[in-house]
């Protein structure tokens, strides 16, 4: 397989809230689906974070899903007058909302079994844009939705997972980017020349320089992803007679990234 | 002083850099640089996170720096091929790159203390748009930089972190936003809709409402944030006195998100 006829396919992932933009929340929800996604064969090629304001979501969504095959959004879809997500993405693509009647149903049951009252605000996350389909909600029943290519999922990183597990047998993948990774304990402005001369010579291949400090010692791993298996070979093969050039031993390891 | 009057100062974040959005490394920069520029007064109303493609980061660099007060960018200013940010800034900007003479002066020092060779392509460290100030770097030298509101940044998080308290005094501030956290174990959908009412007749307070699970209980933590400490004091009472009329107590502490 050449990286000419690869199949490319792509998403977008938007968090929304204001609890992610004053700091107070720490995102878990993008390093999660990311790493999915690409076990999956899905580049993940931009991600947005949006105040809990209607138009910034609203045109995020129709900005996002114009260019990528796939959305995920996560927050926003809970009981409070804060959770505008819903009714944003109905209005993005210019549909009513309403209660889901299945959505309803697993609700209702839901709340029987726990007694709690199923008032207005709970009712309000069964609402869905018309003709969406549900994502199940193993956690806490409210579920969430899609609408063509835009999955919408809970903010919570526990349900926004599950939510993810639920959907993601409906996800059609690309060929799968297979990666190489390659510590070298050498600095990366040594290293950078050569890289940078494999990279031009191979530019079906994606080559990342990630340095590390740790311990007292320094290097740099090289990721090399591509979904061409014989692009990617020969790739790492430069890459490792390069570090045996500037003297040092190529270890066939990822040294994760500082602070990690 | 009324919330008609407040001053608001505005910012972005803008994450560069492949390895977030495959998932292979977890952003850190965002959340340490809101919650910096939030205790300045600065609100943080947008992030993104884009891949090493020089015109996606000219067009986000150019959408961000129209719409906000500051944006500020992490990654991308390594020595590798994969580090675009400086080149892309420029290019926004419509600027000439070229080596910065403070930066090389700093570090050809710095080189000549460790030894290394400050070969070429260490010295494309040195690079800053025409005109653009620098932000130092007390961890490994080369230094970030700004451009009219546009700051640029490392990626690895010490780094990162490190530039921004080098470059924080330069900021100006609008009032600071002030928080109130009110916890109660209550669950989110009994107190939808009375914060509802809350939030209708306090427009100029943005209340927050963050559910948590933890040890067999639930509840919710009520943020309640404003520049405006009369309406965040009525606002804070309001919460106060709806929880005790479901029944409960109200605490005044922040619970944190769910999987902190």
């Amino acid at each position: 397989m050449s990286a000419a006829t690869a199949k490319i396919v792509t998403a977008a992932v938007l968090v929304i809230g204001n609890e992610i933009l004053s700091g107070r929340t720490k995102d878990k929800n993008l390093g999660y689906i990311a790493e999915q996604l690409t076990e999956l064969g899905i580049q993940v090629l931009e991600a947005r974070v949006v105040a809990d304001i209607e138009d910034e979501i609203v045109a995020a969504v129709n900005a996002l899903r114009a260019k990528y095959d796939y959305v995920f959004t996560t927050g926003g879809i809970g009981p409070t007058h804060d959770d505008i997500t819903a009714d944003c993405v109905a209005k993005a693509f210019g549909l009513p909302i309403g209660p889901n009647p299945k959505a309803v149903a697993m609700m209702e049951a839901h709340y029987q079994r726990t007694g709690a009252d199923f008032n207005e605000a709970r009712r309000r996350m069964s609402r869905t844009p018309e003709g969406a389909t549900l994502v199940e909600n193993p956690i806490s029943t409210a579920p969430g939705f899609r609408v063509e290519n835009v999955y919408v999922m809970a903010g919570i990183p526990q349900i926004a997972q599950a939510m993810f597990q639920s959907l993601k047998h409906e996800l059609i993948g690309g060929d799968p980017m297979l990666s190489v990774a390659i510590t070298a304990y050498i600095g990366e402005g040594t290293l950078a020349p050569g890289l940078g001369q494999i990279q031009a010579n191979h530019p079906d291949v994606d080559i990342g320089s990630y340095p590390f400090h740790r311990d007292g010692t320094y290097g740099a791993t090289l990721v090399c992803r591509s979904s061409d298996t014989g692009a990617l070979q020969q790739v790492g093969d430069a890459v490792r007679a390069l570090i045996r050039e500037l003297g040092a031993e190529p270890l066939e390891k990822d040294m994760g990234s500082d602070d990690d």
